[in-house]
């Protein structure tokens, strides 16, 4: 094209792109997940973000492939990933004898759904995925990690009033058997699921249409909308015991599951037994979860989760059991953001601005070197500009300090620091201002990237 | 598709997609180059894989374009970032009134290039760019930053025999202009850039074949060859002051550059004035830089950049001079690790490996929390296995530490941890235990991960 004609910079809708300072937030509540997950000795797994269609959309069918951004390019036929699931699916199946099961992954990456654009909807968004999978089998014990992983996560984050809700499948499977409703399980679950949004009496009408008597009906609901306590739950369960092979295992998991979780340091208040959360897809056989912030149950499941019983069915006759959760990244952080829930005193890019004074830069530039190596992210503030100028600067930025070097302080090889949150000033040796840096840095440092 | 179907898990070649323990070294990279962007105040900066064809490819003519993945979904053209830059320039237009200037931003991203496959080439690969932009000006001391970070990078990795090579467009322009070659400056650049992969001989001819003459073409090797330390190369440029004022500016900002890339701590063997370092782009005007390993020249620059006096000239006419780098990370994992320089000592995604030998895991699980709040990274085998499988588990995934919790142990109130590089067994306090621990583990975390 020719120079000098302008093509309007634009970003196409549904993509987020952030801000300098939002950002900074952004891959601070990132890094908090990839700590987590290192933390409980999770491999860190890179998959392409391109895949052959065929292999891409094995599975799928209906609404996923309608949404897949997919072209060809020379004589090949390609699919943006739209999940972080198949990938591992691919992975796992293709790099099975070089894998020592279980095998403990997380993945945190860019997925594309060429959803309809609507407010708070991404085509472009992260997910940050963990799975345990075994080879045949897979201990129920790694159903309780998955839940003391979330609790961690949330917490380091600064959030408390959160809610992880449990269910196993099996139980619900095994209440349908015991009613002779084996057939219709799929129907019913997925008419369960919606018991949150729609009420008791449209999910018994639904109910009653997809083939359950009203009697049945009514006694499902009842067990499905039963709070308790875990251990009040769990001795209501176990009043069905008996009467169904797969009830018997499902309630036996969900309480070793519920036993596991405490043990693993989660508080009580922080995981509940929902025998309403069923999760609709059929890919889940066993426990499942979904986490919920109390104070807005609007929002719905900020993670969620399950155990299954073939990772890879559509690239391997292996059996590849597993359990896993994603956090769909970017919409949790719109949401945060929306409720102004972030911490913004976190939001800067540096710890200290250094503001020469002088036209020779070399004592900024050598304090600078020290400075990093003692761990404070520092900038030097390098234009010609007035003083003003390069306040504002550090004001705009959020930068907490500001040091200053003139000739005064260099020939008394002192430097002046200000806190630019309290505004005090002072002159002091290189090592006293570190001190007295590094001292509110990490103060702040403790603080929550969520302050609701 | 029918169940029982399967589809061969294959993935698209030239898209790197490594094995689990390669994956951790690759992060550990992409780590150091995180830290150390942040270290020097860089806001981290995400922009989308995707964006509209017309505004990605504003500037791009010919091979880039080719290499393009560009589609259509819907009514919309779309491509996927062939690099970090283009992107960078449409934000900072698009962003222009929200952002404070000078604006420095990393990222750490994928691009995408429909090259021809082959050994060693990248369809899907990370760039990891960092660029100052300043708004109308930008300081020349900006230039000497850029280098100290590659300097600190690649010190960190455990990289010590490096060169950064430093020139100046504008005393390459100078000089041409002093030998009245104005208009054929880009063609001689191109040349010059391949001087050291033809010799002298052939860039001379080639210098001829664009107009130059055999004495002129005799002068500009002789300067742009000359290795000396950069004191004794300033000095010898000095001697052409005053004949062209491109020239003059050209070694003012050269000296400038130089002076305070040691006053940043570089040591003066790792970094080098090299005339001959041309970049044959257009976009770079002031300053440039490669960066060679000294023992694998055949390997090419690992990280380029410079000074450009227009970041976005296509999407606004603002004036935005910038500074930057960038390292093709991809590659430069693919090349260490082909050369087997990478520590796999530190490839285990956890420290250790809780083995518990009782049926109840409570002990263990108890355990897991607090060695987690310790920072120890902390895996559970919770599979009924026999006891030599839960070894080969270890040391199939490098975990330097095993923890046995049998019954004994857990009546003692013990647990027994063995190291499992010396196979040095002790049964001690939980407290001991993880003294010991942490001490062996600070120990490899000092370790480099180019043991090269």
């Amino acid at each position: 094209m020719a120079k000098g004609n302008i093509i309007t910079p634009r970003t196409l809708s549904g993509f987020m792109e952030l801000p300098p300072q939002e950002q900074v937030l952004f891959e601070r509540i990132k890094a908090t997940l990839e700590d987590t997950y290192q933390m409980y000795g999770f491999y860190p797994i890179d998959t392409p973000v391109l895949e052959y269609s065929n292999v891409l959309l094995a599975k799928s069918a209906g609404e996923t492939e309608k949404q897949v951004y997919r072209f060809n390019k020379g004589d090949k036929d390609l699919s943006m990933r739209f999940d972080l699931t198949v990938p591992l699916a691919k992975y796992v199946a293709k790099n099975y004898s070089a894998i020592t099961f279980p095998f403990k992954r997380y993945a945190i990456g860019k997925v594309y759904r060429g959803e309809r654009a609507q407010k708070g909807r991404f085509r472009e968004f992260y997910q940050a995925d963990i799975d345990i999978i075994g080879d045949g089998s897979l201990s129920i014990v790694n159903d309780a990690e998955i839940p003391s992983i979330i609790y961690s996560i949330f917490t380091d984050l600064g959030l408390s009033n959160f809610t992880i809700r449990i269910n196993n499948r099996k139980v619900l499977n095994g209440l349908f058997e015991m009613n002779g409703l084996d057939d219709s399980a799929t129907d019913i679950m997925r008419v369960i699921d919606k018991i949150d949004k729609i009420g008791v009496d449209a999910t018994k009408a639904e109910l009653i249409e997809v083939g359950v008597t009203e009697e049945v009906a009514a006694t499902l609901i009842d067990i499905m909308t039963y709070k308790d306590t875990n251990a009040n739950v769990i001795a209501k369960l176990e009043g069905y015991k008996g009467r169904s092979e797969v009830f018997d295992l499902g309630l036996s998991e969900l309480s070793d599951v519920i036993y596991y979780i405490g043990k693993f340091g989660v508080p009580e208040e922080n995981y509940r037994i929902d025998l309403s959360i069923a999760r609709g897809l059929d890919y889940y056989t066993g426990t499942v979860y979904e986490t919920f912030v109390n104070d807005h149950p609007e929002i719905g499941s900020v993670c969620s989760g399950g155990r299954y019983d073939n990772l890879a069915e559509y690239y391997t006759k292996k059996s590849l059991p597993g359990v896993g959760m994603s956090i769909g990244l970017t919409r949790f952080f719109y949401i945060l953001n929306e409720y102004k829930y972030l911490n913004t005193k976190l939001n800067s890019p540096a710890d200290v601005l250094i503001i020469p004074m002088t036209d020779d830069m070399s004592a900024a530039v050598s304090i600078s070197a020290t400075l990093r190596e003692c761990g404070i992210r520092t900038q030097i503030y390098m234009e010609k500009k007035k003083f003003k100028a390069k306040i504002t600067y550090a004001n705009k930025l959020s930068i907490p300090f500001a040091m200053f070097l003139g000739e005064d302080e260099i020939a008394a090889d002192k430097v002046t620091i200000k806190n630019m949150i309290t505004g005090n000033q002072e002159t002091l040796d290189l090592d006293a201002a570190i001190d007295t840096m590094v001292e509110v840095l990490e103060e702040m440092d403790e603080e929550s990237i969520i302050t609701k």
